[in-house]
């Protein structure tokens, strides 16, 4: 139900990724309605600009009937080269006025137009280049919450291609991606590692926390390159008995989360103490602060969706908003 | 066409693997006829026993008709849970007389019995357990070269499973696997990393070796759990233009093959300057030589096939020669 008494929405926020779609109805800087469908961008219900435009108009064609003109802001693999149309990528260092000053606009096909975030590009010389798309707004509604974050915070947000963010004087300075969730799946479905796992896990069964944190202490020792070698011991533990085969995916699982954690922890705090913030998956969020913990890094702060704030401050940094 | 001038052949030995099975007629530890056959263990003619004794029969008839006491020793996948008899793992320290002592014999189903020997297993508290199948007869094939590598040595045999073994006073006293095939194989064909290369790669263009080098020089200055992240390079050096397409295959290759030396070298030298041998697949043998040489390691001996000669002294170790 929408909760309209104070005042008319002021914002049609879309977070549009891969997978899923998912929009607010915003006043404020507050979410007043929520929606979600499954029509991500690789799953629309046609191919191509009409598949955007049918599925945009399944969420929001009663919103947009009521409050015609009201401004749409959106934000993920909507930009993308295979996306509803291509917002090409800023180079850091950018904040919400860099992304609003580069968004593009593409017609909704129900009356206003849409504005579409670009992505963030990181291309230094002598390092290596990396890519965001998505998290760029996840990071300016973090931004917002604390205004010392803004100052110098490292911001970390999990997942199949988890990032660890860098941020000076409100902008994204400087970022990288972990394969940390893409490398787990496609080693246990595809590789020797996934043998010994058992093929039907028992998904409510409760995870082994000590096979976790094994995987955990296992990257905290390691040296440069062990990587190769130590993943080959989420099949030996099976085999020689140390561990049960139920518990071999939680030792992956630490063993690169506690990967990810070294290296990103000894590029984030190479300078100084600075906040460390995760945002995204609640459930995953919660694995890696416990995980930070078991590293000794206790101090970490978890926020809940940030998305939708971040959209709410690319449109009022494009002006959208009276 | 076989030479037996000199005299009958003393052995019939047989490397038999997961995909291909090779005969040797040896005679005074040389080789006069060589046959090979598709029949790996997971391509055999029948399924069981059966087919085994089948591919067996294939290769080897006639000359056990012609010489029908010759002593029959096998190595590799034969040996294994899914073999044609299970020759449980021995523990380190290893050498051919604690592989003779645990070897097993089968039937062959055409007189002699066939010896097949044990794989070894590393499990010490604390380490990473590991396993090896195959590479100890191979090893012990490269120890009879030079009598100075038995008092302490690293023997390298690169591969979709790496192993670095380290040799003191003639035993395997310890080793590690490192995934660097498979993890090259499934990174292509099954991760993210794989979209930008080329569908149909000409398999005759020359490699291109700045990228390799640079994957190389990238896992060089690695520090602990940056591989999840050097990995993305992968997809973002495609991304910005920064190297071809068609050459990121190679920089993925220089990178796995370069965390692999990274820490096999740490591990392997932290006692001293020993000896570093490679042996396996000549192309694969010099594309690390070359690897360990970029990385100021020029000091490698490269050995040409040494299972011959390893089941050679299998069987010496056994007895099974007068």
């Amino acid at each position: 139900m929408i909760s309209t008494r104070a005042g008319p929405p002021e914002l049609l926020a879309l977070d549009w990724g891969t997978t899923s779609l998912r929009a607010f109805l915003m006043r404020d800087g507050k979410i007043i309605d929520t929606r979600h469908s499954s029509h991500g961008i690789q799953h629309l219900p046609e191919p191509g600009t009409a598949g955007f435009e049918l599925a945009f108009a399944q969420i929001a064609t009663d919103w947009l009937q009521k409050w015609p003109q009201l401004p749409v802001v959106a934000s993920g693999m909507v930009g993308s080269a295979q996306g509803w149309r291509e917002a090409p990528y800023v180079r850091c260092p950018a904040n919400a006025q860099t992304l609003a000053a580069h968004s593009v606009c593409v017609p909704s096909g129900l009356g206003p137009d849409v504005l579409i975030a670009p992505g963030v590009l990181f291309d230094q010389a002598d390092q290596i280049p990396d890519v965001m798309r998505g998290e760029e707004i996840q990071i300016a509604g973090a931004l917002l919450q604390k205004p010392q974050w803004a100052a110098r915070s490292c911001i970390v947000l999990p997942g199949t291609h988890s990032k660890w963010v860098q941020i000076e004087s409100g902008k994204i300075v400087s970022f990288a991606t972990y394969l940390t969730g893409e490398l787990f799946a496609v080693l246990r479905k595809h590789s020797i590692l996934g043998r010994l796992m058992p093929v039907s896990p028992e998904d409510k069964a409760e995870p082994d926390a000590a096979a976790f944190e094994l995987g955990l202490a296992t990257a905290r020792d390691s040296g440069p390159g062990d990587f190769p070698h130590q993943i080959f011991a989420t099949r030996t533990l099976g085999l020689t008995g140390r561990l049960p085969h139920a518990s071999l995916a939680d030792y992956l699982s630490g063993l690169l989360i506690g990967h990810e954690l070294v290296s990103g922890l000894a590029h984030a705090t190479k300078q100084d103490d600075i906040p460390l913030i995760l945002t995204g998956d609640a459930a995953l969020c919660r694995r890696y602060a416990l995980s930070l913990s078991y590293l000794g890094q206790p101090d970490c702060t978890v926020l809940e969706n940030t998305a939708p704030a971040g959209l709410w401050d690319l449109a009022r940094a494009a002006g959208l908003m009276s």
